[in-house]
């Protein structure tokens, strides 16, 4: 710590990102990437783009929040453009939230909501998961407090129903309900289709699960468009050229190939129920993913132990040394020649513990 | 502005950025862009990342800040890399300025600082040019607040040495200093060998202008390891896959073929005094810029007024409202044949007036 960082940040604790090994062959199911490549069409998008990099983006991202707007059938002014999902999150807090108006969040969801209220010094409280892991909605009825909820949450995968979270939205019309879609796209409803309905309602997603574009860095909200001013007021008081050329051309051409992405997470789905099937026999107990993971446990194995037995094996998944969830991994669901190479491994582990 | 809108964001009067009009033929001399394209190398760097969109980039940024500390002669732990240097600005004014910790800098400079201290709540005291818009540094001696100088300065072109401002920073040990480079490489004088002899001075750069990256988004600051660092905490807290992993790699590119880029501002700064030259055989008066861009005024006509004229002939010049400079453009240096356009239009448009 240097001797100018203020008083108000000396206690902020970093979010830990999952790690990014650069090891050769590693079998990386441990930050949710889609494991299949960017379209064709995005790719040279990106391309064209690179050769105007010294011209400056479009600061109001004009295209790309139309073709956002033509994608989930609002208006483009109901549209924000992020850096990734995690700036738009930060930004509700900068906009929305402050020490008179306090949030609320799962014990157990995205580890970053509680980094986003410390550095915005914004108080929480977090709810505790159900003992199945699930949200339970009766107890953000009518709480009064703005409310972050990932849908399906993280790292559970666990998702609640459209009509549930409307509930959750209307029984609290005087605060903000943020809806973070990370992983809508692999079997969930999104509540886009709210917006118009409810001004307290602002939904958020991400091009890097669903649409292969993690590397590109590219999110978005959806919300009333009083909302989505207040949000842009942050943004160009931050970085008003928060998106960069070649990222935002990636983004217009991977939204007119959306047949692809369908394909993508068709086969994201289908993997992911042939690798909970093998687990389940291998004696896995996991929750009801709707997102490109998978979230295990073996009573035979202690979670952390398995996962650096994996990493031995060169087979990188993600564990979380918090109390409630130690004992689980959570697993991306890759390939299927990934996750047979996962399932062999498991069983060689499984079977040296005998 | 919503319902849902802190009391304390509710005044806050985001920046405006130059003009992006989607003009055809437009010449643009408003954002200060480079008029080279970037190098080939950039552009096939940029192109072989876009096909690994899918994976995430790396959040350390590890081959890139040693790309940088290789660069400047520094290690890569007191490198930080960020999303435009707009981003490091305002993560200098998150760490290490509050209510207790208030700014200075100049009542004529880079019109970010005012909304990067009203976001984060920051006083601050704009400290004014002399009647030749110059920088009196005598006025920054032992003023015992955090310190933010562009050098060159802003939209006036005017830099000091990098001895004055050793003089500044020595004098205010207890404060930070933030000396923001964006134009340095036009002919002033850098203070990154500083920083290890002053642990209380940061310094910001960018690549959108000399580097021709302004559409990549891509800057950086130097500093003593214990202010990256607290940047870093900063950075890991709001948006930790802030570089995207396309201009990671045409950064890197672009460091490998330095002399590309040295010749590119030796050809702007050529054409520089060529148009400077030219514009006061034409009356102007002008600033003694050492920048990408001529700050000029001419007694005949009134700022505002060349501003619009230039406009109609598809010349884009930037024009600021603010009383003291209002009889001023600011002009982008381009190549020679924009700079040849921009003084036949405003030749027509003073031969117009008489």
């Amino acid at each position: 710590m240097s001797r100018f960082l203020t008083e108000k940040q000396k206690d902020l604790i970093p979010y830990t990102p999952g790690e990014q090994p650069k090891i050769l062959n590693l079998i990386k199911l441990n930050t949710n990437e889609s494991p299949y490549p960017p379209a064709e069409e995005t790719v040279a998008a990106a391309e064209e783009e690179a050769k105007r990099l010294h011209l400056y983006p479009d600061p109001t991202c004009s295209s790309l929040c139309e073709a956002f707007a033509k994608r989930w059938g609002v208006d483009a002014d109901e549209v924000i453009a992020v850096n990734g999902s995690d700036e738009i999150l930060n930004f509700a807090f900068m906009a929305f939230c402050d020490e008179t108006r306090p949030v609320v969040f799962p014990d157990i969801t995205y580890g970053f909501y509680p980094v986003f209220a410390d550095l915005n010094h914004v108080p929480y409280e977090e709810i505790p998961l159900e003992s199945d892991l699930s949200v339970n909605p009766e107890k953000y009825m009518g709480i009064g407090k703005n409310i972050f909820l990932a849908n399906p949450n993280a790292p559970t995968g666990i998702a609640l129903s459209a009509d549930v979270i409307e509930k959750i939205v209307a029984s609290n019309p005087n605060n903000l309900v943020v809806i973070d879609e990370a992983y809508v796209d692999f079997g969930a409803e999104s509540c886009i289709p709210l917006i118009r309905k409810y001004d307290n309602l602002l939904v958020t997603q991400t091009f890097s699960k669903s649409r292969s574009m993690a590397g590109a860095r590219l999110g978005f909200g959806i919300g009333c468009k009083e909302l989505i001013r207040d949000l842009n007021t942050v943004r160009y008081s931050t970085n008003p050229y928060n998106i960069n050329r070649m990222t935002m051309a990636a983004g217009i051409a991977t939204l007119k190939n959306d047949d692809i992405t369908a394909k993508n997470c068709k086969n994201i789905i289908a993997t992911r129920k042939e690798t909970v099937a093998e687990l389940t026999r291998m004696g896995f107990e996991i929750t009801d993913s709707k997102a490109n993971f998978i979230f295990a446990k073996h009573q035979k194995i202690d979670g952390k132990d398995l996962y650096l037995k994996l990493k031995d094996r060169g087979i990188l998944v993600r564990h979380f040394d918090k109390k409630r969830i130690c004992q689980y991994n959570r697993i991306t669901v890759g390939t299927p020649e990934q996750m047979k190479a996962l399932t062999d491994a498991i069983k060689e582990i499984l079977e040296d513990l005998t």
